[in-house]
């Protein structure tokens, strides 16, 4: 029986530490950060949040801010770390054990793939990973699952396309993970270049359909997960050409799937879905930004102990 | 008859948007905020104000910072876009769709003239422009005209001399154009070189007089409101250094005015106001800056409906 | 007799200006902090807190900050001064002027000597010297007693070494005025070329030693403060390399010295304590940054009158 002090004091860092149970809580939870939301709390009163982002972000740091200010406490940190110590030469490890000192809880992003892992064996304060390297990003897995059960109803039951770059991108790698603990059907789909990074693909438990057409998949789908096509990553600039224009999701596009199709992305795009698609109903993907807040108020709010 | 709810769920966009009686509303209510500054206020308890600052600037982002933070609310934010997802290539609409997921009211500098515009058509929440490009910055007006009311009672009445650069300083564009619902008479003082934008000019309704001699005019006003020259404007730099002089004040240029002469600049300034006037009780200009924080505070609260 | 009161509205901007009696109450207001930390306070509600930050810095900035969020107070203020108005040329004296019509109080660190005598000559709200330059930094010196103190017991009565740089480094030569206040032996331990900073050295009023060998004078210290030997400081890169490596601080070394030595460094490091020295009894420059916070909220707490 999972219970809310299980979480007390706890790292949020990858998504292969939660099992079904631990993640239907954290959803539960934030599904109440709803109505707290809805009005001042208390909850985090005289506690200080600190984000240590070591990359540029708008949406995760602004998300994790958001989500402690809302939950009564205050926020400090630094989001660039040219005005930090860490251009004097100080490790990692050093600022952290530093920034704890000040902190109750601490999020983080930085481009190596180990450094919240690192980062949490030199704190004594909890540690939430908002995005190590190309590793994983698991809050960020936790919000769109509780986007889709909050579109759906429920998760399990679900036919779930992943579309766009499956090898690079990190949201797509906790995601997939994550839908592990669920009764889902997934299809992947991807340029071949681009294909479900190996290490992931051979972890994945449900039944996977890959392919590289969305049009023909898109009427199966309950739920189309879309990311940006990297231009950077192709070497033959006629193959990206080619590619990228396959993966256009316009109006006629969304409705070639099913009228009910909860479309997604973790943004930001650059214009892998147009415009024209945000006013359809359809269109999920600022909707989801705003679960992030209650994600991450559940999140903070457990790992404080602040709930019962 | 204006009243609070009028500005509910409103934005802030440009002095055009107000008449006579909006402006009385607003500067009413900017003058009970003195006393809101006084103790801890909870009026916006439990409301987050993001920042979206996409040019550098110290005034206005704290101004809106300390304005929320005195009533009781949360800021969040950026002041560097190189740190956010703006250089990923996301346009201004995507931005702001996704910041008012997280904040209740947006405050933006852009240097684009119609970014405030494209913010508030995106967003669902109020947008206050705090500067578009060598546009608007109508928060500004607002506090200038504030402190010229607390300064001398009346606006109506006054002889105002607007001095400097009034081709391409924004602040004496909305400035003029809010004092065109005042009963005042103005005076434009300006190299010729630097005169009053044409399609400001051309709006304005009140007695206008033009010179280029501010030991002349200066007798006659009740408020001269000054600006910076900017060198990089000019192609002949003797030209420059003769002009730049003709408007540098110092206490005898102060001393050729009225008693009461209320000596205002948006600030900052490099020396077109000498430092020796600072103590002079016709100097306005940094008591000018705490009426900005009052104005922003009941914008703030109008437009959040945390005011009756 | 030293009360509260006598902090109200001063500044805090070197260690010169005080005596024992100001030193005692300000480690005894810090220590009352303790308590304050535990749970939300209001000390400070409704009052705002300008970081005026010209360098960078993680720990000064995020220690500010930190402790007046722990007095329910609110931040704002700028950590890198290109994104504000000086930029625009704006000098230190007007962006102080500014920024006190929004803050209560400015804790600032600058580069030049004399930056926080002149922005207190400007400013009519207290200013906390953050830093300034290679002159002082009170607020570290403070923190190091009460670190001191808090591991002692008592400060009067210890055999105190100064270690490294004590030529450029600030931080050691506020601590030794600081110290000149109490019953102490120092021991001054560099580099002769990085010799305690003349000026400072003749105002000593203590016992002083002088020596350069860490490894004899160890087992006379009751604490040993390290700092950083800076190898831009050399000439002759074999110098540096020599004199380097006689202060690395390792387990073997620290086992020289008495069982209850604190060994303190104002961080950041880089190699001169190693790492394997973090879980000794005696590694106190991490307990040493909470204390920062501790002696902050009481500074700022006294200065804006919130204590009795």
């Amino acid at each position: 029986m999972v219970k809310a002090s299980d979480f007390k004091g706890k790292d949020v860092l990858s998504m292969r530490d939660y099992g079904r149970k631990e993640i239907d809580f954290i959803l539960s939870e934030a599904t109440k950060m709803v109505k707290v939301a809805e009005k001042p709390s208390t909850l985090c009163s005289g506690k200080v949040l600190a984000v240590v982002f070591f990359e540029p972000s708008t949406r995760t740091r602004l998300s994790f801010e958001t989500a402690m200010l809302r939950l009564g406490g205050g926020v400090t940190g630094f989001s660039d770390p040219s005005a930090s110590s860490v251009k004097k030469g100080e490790t990692l490890e050093d600022t952290i054990r530093t920034v704890e000192c000040y902190a109750d809880i601490i999020a983080m992003r930085h481009p190596e793939t180990d450094s919240s892992e690192r980062a949490a064996a030199a704190a004594s304060v909890p540690i939430l990973n908002g995005g190590s390297g190309s590793g994983e990003h698991p809050t960020q897995a936790l919000l769109d699952l509780h986007t889709m059960k909050y579109a759906k109803g429920d998760i399990d039951g679900l036919k779930i396309g992943l579309c766009g770059d499956l090898l690079y991108g990190r949201t797509t790698h906790s995601l997939a993970l994550a839908l592990n603990h669920f009764d889902v059907e997934l299809y992947l789909i991807s340029p071949k270049e681009l294909a479900m990074k190996e290490d992931i693909r051979r972890d994945l438990k449900m039944k996977v359909n890959e392919g590289t057409d969305l049009a023909k998949v898109i009427p199966k789908l309950d739920v189309l997960y879309d990311t940006r096509i990297q231009k950077e990553r192709f070497t033959d600039p006629t193959k990206y050409e080619e590619l990228k224009n396959a993966y256009i999701i316009d109006p006629v596009m969304v409705k070639k799937g099913k009228k009910n199709l909860v479309l997604m992305h973790p943004l930001p795009r650059v214009n892998e879905i147009t415009t024209d698609v945000d006013s359809m109903p359809n269109a999920w993907y600022f909707r989801q930004v705003k679960h992030g807040v209650y994600v991450r108020m559940a999140l903070i709010a457990l790992a404080l102990g602040a709930v019962k």
